[in-house]
């Protein structure tokens, strides 16, 4: 065993938040590689058709499932949406930045943000002579030191919060939720770069902007000869739900899958993109969402399949979210059970980058690296679900404990569980079963991770 | 257009049971196909890796999905084991056998059967010059007349009912749904061509012992130089759950997931031998399963995935079940979004047989050929949701009416409406939001067509 190896195995049985290690990854490879985060909004975890989806029809996405990793136990940073995107951000959950608790996530007027202090993956890697990108929601603050180009991002381009916040005066309640929302509903500005281009922005063109502007931020980054991080936050399927001219009416699965299937049609074009330049095997494309289906939103929302519960909750469904990995040449087509999170791919990016973390930085996630590139096992560290600042529920391999359950909205309390519920994930993914009883050695592990975490967590300012 | 056309036209215009047409169809061949039909037993919609389970692996099923068509609408004949059995086999509603109603089942001392009478798959098959074979479960009959070899099998191996039926004396209650059930608990015998050969059988090996069966009845029809007609009828998954010793605890889904990887290997056994054997391109194989998932086996039964209740009702999850069809060369890898069923098993047999119906049969199916070896659209016809001998749902097109609901099992008395639930299927699968008061003229097309249905529906005697 050669001493990088020792150093990477002492770092992969560390419990908790993962050091970064400071020497260089088994699979660092010289020129540094291109990173893309497709990000959806409220997308669930039934509804691609490589995940069962009946009637939405997601071919571009079914083709890079089959040409590269699907992943079925792949989580969001959180259970809503602005924890989940700090998280995805800082490869740490959002309570270390005080992105949680409060209003659960930012509104318009949150005095509140991402702190300038925290160190972004988009500023690691802007470090590392990077062109980085925010195209689409951001939902991390408006105000001076929390904006994306705050942030790490050369260029920016989106919705400041979501599709929903600013609804105008006189909007009829349940506006949202309506399959024919109305276009001048939301007074929700388009800006770029910091001024605002379109106010109320066109939400119908919104996914066709984003494509573009994201095609050109890669064939621009291309011509100056620099790598790439290019972070696509998708406002749909958030509602209101809104489609293209072309693609409205289209899917069978009404308005909810005409946004979907062309956040599909999107991705295919993206790729095909990367293809044609010859960018593909240079590219990690990571296909996700911020959390689980909005199930209040009746047929406007999505669906989690066979898990349990959506958005809001800690249940598998408020945050067990589709994933997909690509990268031809680099990654071989597989199905991947692993668990697996978004707080990962930071520090998967910073190791494709040939880059480390900086002197004390420690993320909760970890290199992705070997699983995508590599085809091994991780060695098992717990998850933690939070639910605003507290922490509901920990996965531990295949176990999955509660300490507090509760549902994603409506739901005024939790109930709080003085012996953690346990589920065995693997054998009853739709959480049915308790089988606490029956393992409490399982039971007091986790209870152990949890609260080792905890001792890791420094309070900060809450910022919702 | 040619006179054969016109007359498929007029035919597929035909509201209800279709009468099949005596002019050869499009896709006719001179040489008779091989027809498969792998059938399992309570396998749910959501079981499957490529319908979304997240941890059963199915990658030879998987395999089989990519290379030929996956249905995302394919309907088993009924709600519960032998009526669906009844359908498949003969092409028809199970109350035109008169194998509906009663006790929904047969139990070992049932007295009645499919009749003598009835035409099967099997002996119209025979007629053909087909070597015949059915491996697994019956249940569609003990006695002279109803047994296999009664009803144009040349060769059975199997079980004559279900795994748990014939309990041995002080057997526990529930202990079927054990995820270890005693492996003597039942006393269900094994029976080759009318001989009990084991008894009780063991169950472990069953789905070993019916996969080599199967590959030495390929291997002797094509010795023997003739078309074949495989019946491959699962006893798993349904309870008590058993597996061989080699695939025994290897699912991360449990007892469970063992059943079902273990026909997942069978399945990729029989494509393997096909393929070496050259006769891929000349077996049409059809993988399916006889109704939803037995979801009050709580772990050791089933997921519906993102449906509506399981076995033993008419929401979708109790009808709605995975289906792939499979011959390269001859069929495109597609999803298929159109509604099929067993139903249209028969006639499309009958068709790649190059063979006609006798006259004054009338199928309840139609021939599945255009969509399987075309790429075709069929006209939209009404589909039949039977619980015993009443039709408790119709689907047409991308709409169904519910004249009745029940659950699965547990719930007394179903609930009459006397304005039928209308549910889109494709914008809401999971059948949550009754859309009646909006098209009351979709309603009344569909209470029009059941009742036109109802109108062919000789009585009977019924045999359950």
């Amino acid at each position: 065993m050669t001493p990088t190896r020792l150093i990477r195995r002492a770092a992969c049985a560390f419990a908790l938040g993962a050091l970064f290690v400071a020497a260089p990854p088994l699979h660092a490879q010289p020129k540094p590689a291109n990173f893309i985060v497709i990000y959806c909004d409220d997308l669930g975890y039934g509804d691609l058709a490589s995940y069962g989806h009946p009637s939405i029809r997601t071919p571009e996405l079914d083709r890079m499932a089959a040409e590269g990793i699907r992943f079925t136990d792949f989580y969001s940073g959180a259970e809503v949406c602005t924890p989940s995107r700090a998280a995805l951000l800082t490869g740490r959950y959002a309570l270390r930045s005080g992105m949680a608790g409060g209003r659960r996530v930012l509104f318009p007027n949150s005095p509140g943000g991402l702190p300038a202090s925290e160190l972004t993956l988009a500023e690691a890697l802007r470090d590392r002579g990077y062109a980085t990108a925010h195209i689409g929601k951001w939902h991390l603050g408006i105000h001076e030191g929390s904006r994306p180009q705050d942030q790490g991002f050369d260029y920016a381009y989106g919705l400041p919060y979501s599709n929903d916040m600013d609804g105008r005066d006189g909007l009829p309640g349940g506006a949202a939720k309506s399959p024919n929302p109305p276009a001048d509903g939301w007074n929700v500005p388009l800006i770029r770069n910091g001024e605002v281009i379109e106010q109320p922005a066109d939400q119908t063109t919104l996914t066709r902007r984003y494509t573009e502007e994201s095609l050109r931020f890669i064939r621009e980054s291309r011509a100056a000869g620099k790598p790439f991080f290019l972070y696509l936050a998708h406002t749909m399927p958030h509602v209101p739900l809104f489609a293209s001219p072309e693609q409205k009416g289209r899917s069978p699965r009404g308005v909810y899958g005409d946004t979907v299937e062309e956040i599909d049609t999107s991705t295919g074009r993206i790729l095909a993109a990367l293809r044609e330049a010859g960018l593909a095997g240079d590219t990690l494309v990571v296909f996700t969402s911020d959390n689980g289906p909005w199930l209040t939103q009746g047929l406007q929302g999505g669906s989690a399949g066979l898990l349990r519960e959506g958005k809001g909750s800690t249940w598998e469904g408020g945050m067990r979210v589709p994933a997909l990995a690509w990268m031809p040449g680099r990654i071989a087509p597989a199905v991947v059970r692993q668990p697996a999170s978004v707080l990962d791919l930071f520090p998967t990016a910073l190791a494709l980058a040939g880059a480390t973390a900086p002197a004390g930085l420690s993320f909760d996630g970890r290199d992705l690296g070997p699983v995508l590139f590599e085809g091994r096992t991780r060695s098992e560290y717990p998850f933690f679900y939070y639910r605003g600042t507290r922490i509901f529920a920990c996965r531990l391999g295949k176990w999955k404990a509660h300490f507090r359950t509760q549902g994603g909205y409506g739901d005024p309390q939790p109930a709080v569980h003085e012996t953690p519920l346990l589920f065995n994930l693997e054998v009853d993914p739709s959480e049915t079963t308790d089988v606490a009883t029956n393992h409490p050695d399982i039971v007091a592990k986790i209870v152990a991770a949890t609260k080792a975490h905890e001792a890791t967590v420094v309070p900060v300012p809450l910022q919702l």
